[in-house]
């Protein structure tokens, strides 16, 4: 079963908090009047045994390592009950604890990060947990099997050393070619940052990076790549923008295709088994 | 001659009211000095002979049935007397009578119908003239030829078996790729609904479903799509969602090109009698 | 050396004012710290040593020929101190005193032309110096080599006439197979008017006219367009409409992206000389 | 103890929906970590012995005299459990069932109602419990002893002759010279329709009526009638019309200082039996 | 009877166009769903026989002179057919030939005049009829038996010794100790500037000046000055400004004011006459 | 003469970054056009002078006690060049070293401050040099003579401690009746905080806390308070919140009549001596 998880956390974005009201006016548009809940590839998550809502995380007070213990273990107990897991930020640095626990879990795993930056700092502004370092942490780990990135197009020297050193597959905004080519071979995390999109789509975002993604084009790779998926997050919803919720629309509506594909692989692999 | 004809009503609208204001709003759009009055097909909307603004059918605190009835002895009214018509909305109900008295007069009729949704409920909120239905009561009514359905993304159970069972053919935005391909034998009406198009281009809509048509893909199917466009209507503007009237220009814009076709298409007819 | 040269003019708009106020936005809106000072192409523009900002020119209360004297003296003086030059409207307007003198200085010159509007009005308003009108101007001054404008969908007879007479190539955003051929032998000026942009992505300009470029778009061709750029200029960023500073954004990456280009042609061509 | 109650109702609204999502909004406000938890009456909230939130009362797909029946019922079992109740709209039609089962629960009750509007309407829409009707219902029940209307600038006829036959005080917001003045003996009862207020202060409803209340002459009403408050409701916040959730942070704060007056009046009558 | 009369005109303007756009705006909030037609002395607008919109005078591509005589012959046209005039702007330039009519029919007239600015320059941009200048014109005119300003903030040295070289009586925001007294004998006419508000009250005007003052401080005004008022203005509404028709609504509101003014005052009239 | 100093630094907010952007937008309003340069006593502001920019205080990546010492240098230097200083924010934490420096050169120095908050937390996310904290660093040093607060309404009992523990004088908006007799022997230091305005007034804040004070009440102290004013600032501006720049307004005319002020004082000084 699907369990959809609140993230509300923002206190290592570098630059505008916002984030942690994310988790709830993303469900506001998840069940918003407008529209209906069924995704595109036909499941119908009006049907209240496919997916379950355990609210957020409890962080409180809670900031740095404290509050990434406790979104670390609340995943983590998740997993290992045999569910799937959809986070909900939050800024993206709750990345690095959830996504460790899915390796801790699955082993050998890949990482689809969907985003207008790399986000391979070291550190920024002193702060290796930074909204902006997750994915150079979770490769320090070694846990991750293979980290691919699209929409990525603010590369600057130090991230593209990182790049290097840790082997990153990055399909820049400026080529996109082999995007409908992409294909894991065993368990994918998917993490998107609503600022892969281009801010014409998602104005309620804290970075504007202009020339990104459209969402069809999110919801074309989430559709269409190669492999299983296992878990995945939205991230980076900046409600302070966002004055006609069009930004937690996108959200909700991305969110619904990856609990939709979620449920494709489930079904696919229990297909197997059988 | 075409003639433009606003249907200020939005009492059938199924989450939030406003399209009773839009008529008003585009043709306020159509003349704003920012712009001009060429269509990009070349024809001079300035010149007074090619169309004329019929003003607003006159709703009065009339709804339902008899809103319905108006509408229709109004649009039939004016093609009788040998004129194009092109209606703005108003929400999409709207186009249930208008579409009728197009189907009434020149019999087999083929609709295409760009829009976000299928409108084929059998009935919402318990009104069967909901503006999520104009489509159902028009298939039940056996006069529309054909159905194709352009930008579809909120498919649901209900809906696809309303489909299978009056065959309309649906194009959804997952899969464009027969767009372009598109041809009708006999006279075509277009109905388009503006949030068929991304949220990004036409915030001013009262539904919004994220993962749409850019402006200028429906500009490409206005000038492509192969057949004789006799009729159209553009309809579901909410001013309340369209604070700097982007999408009001957006609908000017796309109106100026409906009636470029409308302009083409009898050009070629009188063109083939002579 | 790249100089930044802010023409803070906007009283030969026709429509509306506000595009005075850009260069202070766009410069604000480049060293923003919610991005980064590389370009996608590998140029650390926090380096010094590439560019420096000249401030605005100072137009105090001069209008019409004096202030066109006063940019074009700027302009040229800089030329011919051995800079390249990236100007920041202001109105379109003052294309022509700065492309003037380009051509002055370089000679035959080539110029891509992105906008929504020709720009090629013998007159409007009885302001042959309108922003409406530079192209015209610079036509007739019998110096520009080749006139390559992209992005177009506002054409009206007297301007399709106009367009003919001087020989410009239209690259009409109803084809754009075109584009990405686009060839110059010789130096090439790039004007970037940001209406060019559909309004989705640029909400902040004076003129919306729906169906446009894409940002990404823009960037493509700044990246890929075969010839070799000498100078630049992104002009019509209108505070007044853009409430949250997202066209801004958009000016100060094409910005960023221009410079990029600027220097990666003086590099081929220094190492050509060597 | 004050229990905190949501009724995300809004199918009694005649012009507009949205205040269904009131009660998140004003939560989210409540605990908006730019403004602290202390009411200007110097009570803490921050103190979870003070107040506690129940949530909102599940309507569900609930309409008319089934979702009236089950937040009257709600109601009244909080009063019978001996607590002090302030209910989050949803529209003014809640307003009805909750003030009916205060009346019950304290006999003789007294009502305090601010507003734009008289809300006296006999029917509106053919709907006898439309958003514009409470108060003609409450009247007709017998039950409620005085009804003191502040800010009302909307009054026509019908509700001009609906107020005379009911006995209603009003204090126009053409002279409001009388309200430093109110008293009440007995239980008070105070409805907060924030229309009340000038839409410069609330832009975020659904009814525009400019000329009203300043958010600090409410809250001097909320400090000094002279009467004891036993419960109260603030309603019709419409997120959709309220960009930088400005109408939610004025709510929230009005709902602070609403229960610091409740804690303010129990320790007095509390203080008078011992 | 009073007639209600459209000035789109704003080429005037000194800094920003869009009031051209303004009488439609004001008509569209005038009977909009969301308030009803009384107003606050008593008169139901709803009833036909006290007022009649005679639309827009039609000012085409006229300018300047040629459109003032248009405006002064269909104002002065009106009154002879004995009917009281609302006029609706436009920018304030149109405050010219509208009260010049009616001191050619009134003979000796009132003005009271509410605006942040003086509008006294002998010329501005060197156009003497800017929207900056009309009351200079009418007080040379020697036409206007006198003139009282309320809300003025803007005085600089030249409009200081317009106004006395005028004589006009002057109630500055920083002193309005004296407005609560103003009267007049004879007939009073009254320009009122959206921009006498403060900003918080009317964003949609083209020129800020915050401090100024409230809705209901104009209301107090409109309805308590001693006086017979037989003619009106409400000018200066931007609607590029004003993205929720915040202030179309708050003229509205001021025009329904007005009529009851003007209604109350041809009875008084009427009434002595009997 | 009077010096203006941007002081554009916000990295001492504890909710939201903006306030660095603020000076560039002040004086770009500052001079906008659609207002002119004369204050409401009389002055001239666009004589030469009177005043002089001294441009931005360069912050560069300093952070903390280093930034506070360039400021405080900067305005010593200043003060003791003769001249008079009015600082322009960034965040409220630059008024400790810029008023340090005031007490440093005046002795006892009297300090009238405008805000919603007392800013006068020991500490606030472990930072002594939080932007809520100034007051706290200032009464502390034992320099400030008075220290009178204007409009504050979000006392905590901590603030409440600290308040008496420093004799800091309070007016309440709960209470204002004491505020048009505020008088101080000696010079006195003026701190504007925006967020003293109610919200409705100015959008443009990190904080909001509705039931503030309007702009003319503010500008009614600038201009009326008894005493010799020496220096001023005005702080908390957030750009991001300001979409139509009516914040930025407001603070420039405040500035503009701060200056007012200065001059007025400062003639009195030295006709005094004379």
């Amino acid at each position: 079963m699907i369990k959809l998880l609140g993230l509300p956390q923002d206190n290592n974005s570098s630059y505008m908090t916002g984030p942690a009201l994310g988790p709830a006016r993303i469900r506001e548009a998840f069940v918003c009047d407008s529209a209906n809940m069924w995704t595109e590839t036909g499941f119908d998550l009006g049907d209240k045994t496919l997916w379950q809502d355990l609210g957020d995380v409890d962080l409180g007070a809670k900031g740095g390592s404290e509050a990434f213990a406790a979104i670390h273990d609340a995943v983590l107990m998740t997993l290992k009950d045999g569910h799937q897991l959809l986070c909900l930020g939050g800024d993206h640095s709750v990345a690095f604890p959830v996504i460790a626990a899915h390796a801790e879990h699955y082993g050998d795993l890949n990482v689809l990060h969907i985003d207008a930056h790399p986000d391979l700092y070291d550190e920024m502004q002193s702060n290796p947990f930074s909204h902006a370092s997750p994915f150079a942490r979770l490769m320090e780990s070694g846990r991750i099997k293979r980290l691919v990135q699209v929409g990525i197009r603010t590369l600057n020297g130090h991230q593209r050393e990182q790049a290097e050193r840790f082997g990153v597959e990055i399909h820049e905004m400026r080529d996109l070619s082999g995007v409908s080519e992409i294909a894991f071979e065993g368990p994918v995390y998917l993490s998107f940052d609503l600022d892969a999109l281009d801010p014409a789509f998602a104005p309620g975002v804290s970075h504007y990076e202009p020339g990104g993604l459209s969402t069809r084009a999110v919801l074309n790779i989430v559709h269409s790549f190669k492999g299983q998926l296992v878990g995945a997050d939205v991230v980076e919803l900046n409600p302070h923008r966002d004055p006609a919720d069009i930004t937690a629309m996108v959200a909700a509506k991305i969110t619904k295709e990856l609990m939709g594909r979620l449920l494709t692989d489930a079904h696919a692999v229990s297909a197997a088994i059988r």
